[in-house]
């Protein structure tokens, strides 16, 4: 086994800090050895939390001698820029999701990834939640025959902060929210996705939508794979009650299901029913995304480190990325046209 | 195949009209000619639903000319009686369980019926739930091994009628109610129970042991089966939240769980958490036990009236009712004495 | 209470026989006099089973004295046409769904009902199964809030006979099959459908495509609401695991799911890990659509004689099944065209 | 918050080695300074993989400077005299359950620990299992009413070593497994258990039987608490389909159930019905237990630091140790005699 991986963690958001955590003290072969934000008390939070040294400009983190790989988890519409210039010094790359937020951010990444031949993996922790990746291997085992129909859901408690609601910075339902679920067909069905149809709303914050003309709050979006086979991604922030994300997949032979709602196994019941507590709520020191998928998100991280020190291909990778980008960039222009909506193939 | 089978019914309460209901115009082969109740506004609302004649004395009803079984469901107290009576006139007899609630009764009935020749069959109608059944065809298919331990659980939502709370009248829990459970116990474990030991409390209706000392409400018994099987029967009639019918078999390779909480398949999700409407709570026209349990009261004088018809040996039979009465009789003396009791074996 | 409804049932093959069998003898008010089928040996055998006289021809039938209404469960190409003139004989008419097939017998079969003013009920029972009928009166008390989402699944085990799989003449699933789904769908949302856009693929049964070149064995329709809100209906013909019928309504302030994979509440466990019986599969005696919905089968009925005979409005109405109709035509258009279809509106 | 607390680690058995790695590396305020194992090779494995200096006598350990508390995993007849001699030491204890096997070795804990008043926390990590700890809330809340019925079941797949098999050395499955049931039951229930019942059969491992007489590998024992509360212990050696941890507290208003046999939410429906993966089996990496209650072990290592640096009162404490102790040995007893036996109380 070969040295230690030194990480800087660059965005000391609620997300950021938690993916550092991980990486500080439960990612076998990683060490941290930096954080930054734009924001200088989040930037001082990280570091006082995490005993390292911290910056406001990430660029003179980049610079640090001895850093192998960054982690960014800043906001969703610098990404892309802030992972080419790491990929460009030759530092191995973390990126959450969306790694890019339109086409030339990502022409750019794609460029500097594959000249300077550095591992890129985005946050597509869902592959690494054991749900999901039992029931890839019972399909994969053939369990339910050829896979036909997808169905995912994503479901968010309440609305991102007001920035990730637009389409233009954070990507909005269509391609920040739904890039999972897009990433969960292509690895469900081994297929990619031809054309998209959307059906869009804001049904529930219309005062959102006065500030941002392309809000939508609920989605329902058709997929149409290369193979024949169909699939519907359906998305919502107003599950007030609770994070909800599952997934089916039917196939020739049989059915795989994927979630539930109910969020620890305690039922209570009483004259009014039988009640359990819906899944994840989020408090003050674990996010709902984090209780749910918390053991997803250190799993990819344990297995990006083991990519970087055992020099194996990047998976979910830069095109597993992308494509889930260009499915997403669809999905918005179908919502705005009401008609069905073609992905770009990169040329 | 042969004529229709004409039945008497003998007890017109609310399980005595429903029953007789199901031969009036579901049971293929029944032919519903009289009823009778010691009631008199209860045997004319019979005989008004039902549209045959009535009497007020049930030893009218068994001389009917053309008579060919009765459905004896009256207070548990009397079924042994007039089931004796029937089978001496030659009368085929379907009673609810228990079929009797004390030996010289159950010896008078066992000796009738060996003479006469005469079918009885016992109203142990969970062997007639399809989901009773299907578990007890897995456990016959071997798909669980030998089974080991057997687990059963009766929870009414309240007590029943003064009479039958009362030992010598209704029987009590131990006799009465929790005959169904040793009953499932012999049929899925495939061997006879040998001692019993009852841990038995009077710990929601003081009210009630006061005027019947030996009342109570919550009981705990712990079967011994002759093949060294261990079995846990546990009632209850304060489940307030819906009667509650469950029962679990562990065997050397596996386990079958019977029954659920949840009463229609549909989960309310709020911001209280996940609510399933509980298990059966009667109504007005339709009693908790009937709502759960309708089929298989349905399924089992279908059986019956097919025994008749085909001359089959009648099941649950008199020793099945016989053996559920010994063990309830033991139940009752471990929860008087505090020490394990064997059960009687007929001489 | 007034007299008997008289009624003659049309249509002897497996469900029409079905239907037959609950109005002798499960339907309280119900007195079924004849059947009739076009071919001999069903007509007979109902009539055997039944014990009434038989027609090979349905007009003979329909003009029989005393005849208060029809039971109309004919291949689905003649539902209309019969039961116009059963409307125009002043017949009282329960048509299974869908009511018909195109717009010019729809408006036959609309005038017929309005100018003789007989009571007309189109066989959506799921909204009268316990399950979906639950989910309605959490949905009126508002535990959910206002409905937003709706998702409904209808997937059958097999194709249907070949008739049945051709859009001209049984409807194929867009017409035929998500009659349900779409009735639901304005049920639940209390709104109408304004479009659709169908993603439809023949993914599992080629040689039925070669046949009937617009045969789809898989589909996805996006519905949209006038009041904003969305749906997706999903179904298949390659169920293999079992016929598979479920709902989710999402609303601003909850969720409610209905319907279960699970058969009977049965699960076994051993080292293959835990095992439940899923969806109905069918059988000789009763087909799985019968065994999962037997219950609101019969409720409908009783539902449409207490109409009857109380004269109260019928329902789910001639209109409700204009509206399933016009939804399933876009749906169908949609599928070809590749587009989204707007739903029209009678004149 | 005051120092870290200096840990070391006594028995490096695979679940000591466990409760090591937690206390390296996911403890806040805990520092491993190092282990201890009377097999040279397992002390020396767990020094390699913790990186602290390993010793194959506890005694060294125990008098290293600057050692704050131990953390006792031995095999289970050393549990008491180990603790003892850490007290007297005025090291703070974590123990794994029990914390002694007989009467006179749990006096001189006692005293031990009474003297010295160091703090000292048995292992029942199901109290801090997020289900469980779910359900005591409600209970504490008086969701349930008053609680009056605890069912708990404790199932292992296989039979643990031959030593732990032995009554006089590993407690067997009345002293030793079922700790964790009397100490939930005393916990839900606020009562103190005064008399058992207990059932116990060698049913499946005869050859066990063989060798240690009083073995027995599967359970029931019937609880009777001080306030008149019934409950039920159900425990097994051969739950082949998997760990098997559930319980259920029935009380005067409701009833909760706790646990699950599903282990990830993922259900795979086939021909062959809707199949989930049952409960925890174990790999090489992680025991069965530790997959089902990792979160737990981890959890209760957390409190206890706590508890040392903030001076808190230990719990599960000594006294609850001794009560789950007191249980096991009536239990035992009763197996032997067949009758019900007193649980002793301390002078």
């Amino acid at each position: 086994m070969v040295k230690q991986v030194k990480f800087g963690a660059i965005g000391m958001g609620r997300m950021g800090l938690w993916h550092a955590k991980d990486l500080e003290s439960r990612v076998p072969g990683a060490e941290l050895v930096a954080v930054s934000d734009i924001d200088k008390s989040s930037a001082m939070r990280g570091s006082r939390e995490l005993g390292v040294p911290w910056y406001q400009d990430y660029k003179k983190l980049l610079r640090l001698r001895d850093l192998d790989a960054v982690c960014v988890v800043t906001s969703t519409d610098t990404h892309a820029a802030i992972s080419t210039e790491a990929a460009r010094l030759g530092l191995d790359v973390f990126v959450e999701k969306p790694m890019a937020t339109g086409r030339t951010d990502a022409d750019q990444l794609e460029r500097a990834v594959r000249r300077s031949g550095v591992k890129l993996q985005v946050g597509f922790m869902r592959r690494f939640d054991p749900a999901y990746a039992h029931a890839k291997r019972r399909i994969e085992k053939g369990d339910i025959g050829k896979p036909l129909i997808f169905k995912s859901t994503s479901r968010d408690p309440f609305p991102p902060p007001p920035w990730a609601c637009d389409p233009k910075r954070g990507g909005g339902l269509q391609i920040e929210m739904h890039a999972h679920d897009y990433d969960l067909g292509r690895w469900f069905m081994g297929s990619e996705v031809n054309r998209v149809y959307t059906q869009g709303e804001c049904l529930v914050f219309p005062e959102i939508k006065r500030k941002i003309p392309e809000f939508v709050d609920n989605t329902m979006i058709t997929l149409s794979f290369r193979n024949k086979s169909i699939g519907v991604v359906e998305g919502s922030l107003n599950a007030k009650y609770g994070y909800d994300v599952r997934a089916e997949i039917y196939g020739s032979e049989g059915m795989v299901s994927v979630g539930a709602i109910q969020r620890v196994p305690v039922v209570v019941c009483t004259t009014r029913g039988a009640n359990a507590e819906t899944s994840y709520l989020g408090d003050d020191e674990t996010p709902h995304f984090a209780q749910r998928f918390g053991a997803a998100y250190l799993a990819e991280k344990i297995h990006f480190v083991r990519t970087v020190r055992e020099d194996l291909k990047a998976t979910p990778s830069l095109e597993d990325g992308r494509a889930a980008l260009e499915i997403g960039l669809a999905a918005f222009r179908s919502t705005n046209t009401g008609k069905p909506a073609e992905v770009s193939r990169k040329a």
